[in-house]
């Protein structure tokens, strides 16, 4: 087999180092690191350049692209092509020598380069939840168009498209998302309502970022992932189930037409869904990993999530039903709720309110093109920022 | 799709009579039943006989065959050719019209005519236990040499074939097998020492025939599945686990090189995996069964068997690890020692006792012709009773 070249977007974030960390416990001449793209972690990125030899990095302003180049020349590192900004992640995304781009930014920003590494025929590993849940048929038609294959990193999308492996889309009766039901899982109403950012950041199975860390306390996590779902293996709403599962260990389930379930269990480790999407159709042993053990585990548990405590991913649903612009607009809300949450300035509670109040004043439209889909973001976005204003102003008027 | 013959071997029995149920399931056009063999149980073959109209019978013996004569004359249904013996056996497992051959008689007596159905090429669905841990080499080496297909309808093989749909052998690690862990799963050595018939026919999830629940509850039923799977699958003993799962919801797992798991789940309804033999590689709605609800059952419990206290699993890696004739040196003791347990003569504990006197005796040869296989089966079976009459006495002294 020739050596896979690997491009990276965001590559300082935990998603990014994991894969890093994959392709070094492969021979050398398994894969070659040929772009990167970071933010603002210049050290880490500078340790990563001198360790792998990119030929193109990317980061966010020409201020950082200066301090990259002074801790590679200080390091004694040989200087890789530097280019900044959003152009600089595209030029990352299309790198000629890409045969695979990890999409591992947070947020938007990963938009434009993931749409541009599809259209260029490459192959997508996509850990970038908001990518398909914004516009999850731009980005698959753009794939189905170059013939580019997404395989999804997320340990749940990745569990489906191991399950789905051996079956036909037309015998799968349904998809079961697993959801480990966050921290307030057995807490009532009222605890969940005064809750603190450290308790809301409390995830009971997983390491993850703050962003990702709320929404899985919310189930708004499990809500995109129902919207990602429905786009990277073509199944409708009413066909995309949500089961909780604390233990996290079933990663999640499909069901057949003649009942049979198939799941996908693991150990709760992005590594392993990283060296999938990288090395797919093909498996390999992950030694640096521990062996799930069930007989230890001894007990998995499963229930079904409550829509009363839980309104986002009724939410999620809606907005997947509806179609259109709307999932971009929950998005957009969520975003700015989960911010205003952790700044202080709402309740856990007001999240899904937030994100309702946007819904409700959205008038959908066809994604059509990329302009479309940052109008909605954009115009979203104040709108939430309105209503968490005034939220905030109300619960400054009850304290 | 043309219409696809079936025989059965052991019509009238539990595995015989759910395969009519499937086939009644679908639309006449879909199956039709050409041949079907049965022991001594008459009146119910005459009602399969009136309703499916097979062009051929084989009864145990020329009586059954008058008195089966007889009652489709008292029902006024027409008769079909019946035939009589082993010979009947072999005339229905290799009917020109069966491209599917249900082998479902219990015991060795369904031995020759699946090889014979395997020798010409038909889709084998096999129900049988013993005949692959009797003969599992000659039965695939036939099925190898003449493209026959073997289709597993215990519910763990027919689990294992499922989860194996996607993957590549030489990508999986291990083959993990469920077991229930019988009615004395909790129970301590003296408990099961002074166990009655009847504390022993309790298995706590399947309901199946006195043999199989016998060997559930000594777990010799999940050490003659290792050897099952060890001849349809292709694995060697210490890539086979076995794993205990009380509620017997999931079916059995595989362990990909990369350590995921992926595991099938279903109620626990054999129509499930005869239906799956049937069909295979299509799959069906089984609307006449109910769904699985994880979230209803809650809880999955699992643990390792406890190789003290159920010593016939390690007796039958041993005969695996041997090879040859030593499994059905095993085979032939333990249906002898069940026997005597069912009557009475021994208790629960000294069946082991007895597979090992007969191990430990056996010269070990190779599965050359059948003819091997029946000179072990009939020398275990006589070395078998010789130790049962020497423990009787014992008990019968103590007692």
């Amino acid at each position: 087999m020739r050596t896979q070249g690997i491009a990276i977007l965001g590559s300082t974030g935990s998603i990014g180092c994991n894969t890093l960390s994959v392709v070094e416990s492969f021979p050398v001449e398994r894969f070659r690191v040929v772009a990167l793209a970071a933010g603002s972690n210049v050290s880490r990125l500078a340790a990563q350049v001198e360790r792998h030899r990119p030929e193109l990095v990317s980061v966010e302003t020409e201020e950082r692209a200066e301090e990259l180049l002074a801790e590679l020349h200080r390091r004694g590192a040989a200087a890789p092509r530097v280019e900044t900004g959003d152009a600089g992640l595209v030029a990352v995304a299309t790198h000629a020598g890409a045969d695979c781009v990890m999409s591992a930014t947070v947020g938007v920003v990963g938009f434009v380069p993931t749409l541009r590494a599809l259209e260029a025929g490459k192959r997508v590993a996509l850990a970038n939840k908001e990518t398909l849940v914004i516009a999850g048929e731009l980005m698959t038609k753009a794939a189905a168009q170059s013939g580019a294959e997404l395989l999804p990193v997320d340990s749940e999308h990745n569990a489906l498209h191991q399950c789905l492996r051996g079956e036909r889309r037309e015998e799968v009766r349904r998809l079961i998302l697993t959801a480990s039901g966050g921290p307030f899982r057995t807490k009532p109403f009222s605890v969940m309502e005064e809750a603190t950012v450290d308790e809301a950041m409390r995830h009971p199975t997983w390491n993850m970022g703050a962003k990702v860390t709320i929404d899985s306390a919310t189930l708004m996590n499990k809500g995109l992932e129902v919207i990602e779902a429905r786009w990277l293996f073509g199944f409708g709403p009413e066909e995309i189930d949500v089961l909780v599962h604390p233990e996290s260990v079933v990663h999640s389930l499909i069901e057949l037409v003649d009942g049979s379930l198939i799941a996908q269990l693991g150990v709760t480790d992005m590594r392993h869904a990283i060296q999938y999407a990288l090395t797919y159709p093909e498996r390999h042993p992950c030694s640096a990993l521990p062996r799930l053990d069930l007989a230890k585990l001894a007990t998995l548990n499963f229930e079904t999530p409550d829509a009363e405590r839980f309104p986002c991913l009724g939410l999620a649903y809606r907005a997947l039903r509806a179609g259109g612009t709307l999932p971009a607009a929950l998005n957009a809300a969520n975003e700015e709720a989960v911010g205003a949450f952790l700044s202080g300035r709402i309740r856990l509670t007001d999240i899904p309110r937030v994100i309702e109040k946007v819904m409700d004043a959205h008038a959908t439209r066809e994604v059509s093109d990329l302009k479309v889909v940052f109008e909605v973001d954009g115009a979203s976005r104040a709108q939430a920022q309105e209503e968490i204003a005034r939220l905030s102003v109300l619960h400054g008027a009850a304290a």
